[in-house]
């Protein structure tokens, strides 16, 4: 009898460590990883050629140090891997390799759409102009003192947020930071605001009968 | 025989569902849940004297609306959360009820650290003065072209960040955003980030002989 018990006992036993371990695959292969990320600056100035053309990175003759990543390429990367969209708000934009990536995203049919600070958006060496003239979506934010936010949604999954404005000095001269995640529980509230803020601002409903108004080209 | 093989079916399924119940309790409440929270601004325009003295909420005669929570008193409350310690890094700081936190938390012991751009910390209006006035150690961030962070570490285990400098623009006026999160793989960069401009940035060690260097007054 004895033998009879501790053989069913064992039995269960290994029943139930195998179906443990089964959940804990399940469970593991089932969540992906969440990715969260810090990027501190200044960037070390170095080429991002191999950022725009991983096939050719040294196509063209750039004289800054290469063949290293930097906190500036790792930005550029996450920005550059939108498939579907890139929804886009900053207070300040006049990086030109920022703007590129934004101008290649545009090229490759990802939808991007951009909120700016109405006054910064017209400062000298602002790219708003350049990303409107190609087509790009751009709605003026006027109706705070500052639309001092600068954030990134890319493809409705991932958050780029921090300090830092999208220009030359901050990438190169500022201490400043970001923070890249995919926590739903922080990427929602920003898309949510994002919506908010691309909603209040639609000139059309603003202004309907002035051509200025229109936030595209295309 | 099949009854004897059928009970011990059931008995082992019994067991390892059991099995199965226990470990997720034991999961469950052996990993804390994670606070990610997002604030938006400007914060409406209220009374936060009940943040400051939960007994005796209207014991000073606050003009503006209250019995209410905004962004802003929920900023104040995690920041008035800090029991060991408050490590701040932050571009511009002129609001007064920001600094009247900070002076209370000095006040119960709490370990004050500030990080400030060398620039911004003598502007009109700013609290830094005060803050070093009253014993917080507070070093000047001189070597960027701004040291545009706005994050604080509460009790090495809580971090605020985003685009807020500690302003009441900022908090009334702009568009602006924090995050507020104890997510491990973002807290420690920007402790990691701290700790090395507060070595960086020693006043003892860069001029020892002046007695304006002193980081700290008491």
């Amino acid at each position: 009898m004895w033998t009879g018990t501790v053989l069913r006992l064992g039995a269960a036993v290994a029943f139930s460590l195998s179906a443990e371990l089964l959940c804990r695959f399940l469970h593991r292969s089932k969540r992906p990883r969440t990715l969260n990320e810090v990027l501190f600056f200044p960037s070390k100035v170095a080429c991002v050629e191999h950022v725009f053309s991983p096939a050719s990175p040294h196509s063209s003759h750039c004289p800054l140090p290469h063949g290293f990543e930097t906190s500036f390429s790792r930005l550029l990367r996450f920005i550059l891997s939108a498939s579907s969209s890139l929804d886009l708000c900053v207070f300040s934009f006049s990086n030109m390799d920022l703007s590129r990536a934004v101008l290649e995203l545009h090229r490759r049919r990802v939808t991007v759409r951009i909120l700016v600070d109405k006054h910064y958006s017209v400062i000298t060496g602002s790219q708003i102009g350049a990303l409107r003239k190609a087509g790009i979506c751009v709605r003026n934010v006027g109706r705070y003192v500052h639309m001092h936010h600068k954030f990134a949604v890319v493809d409705n999954r991932l958050l780029i947020t921090g300090s830092l404005n999208w220009t030359l000095a901050a990438v190169q001269s500022n201490s400043e930071n970001i923070i890249i995640t995919d926590e739903p529980a922080l990427v929602r509230p920003y898309m949510r605001e994002f919506s908010r803020l691309w909603a209040d601002n639609d000139p059309s409903l603003n202004a309907p009968s002035t051509d200025q108004t229109l936030d595209c080209i295309d």
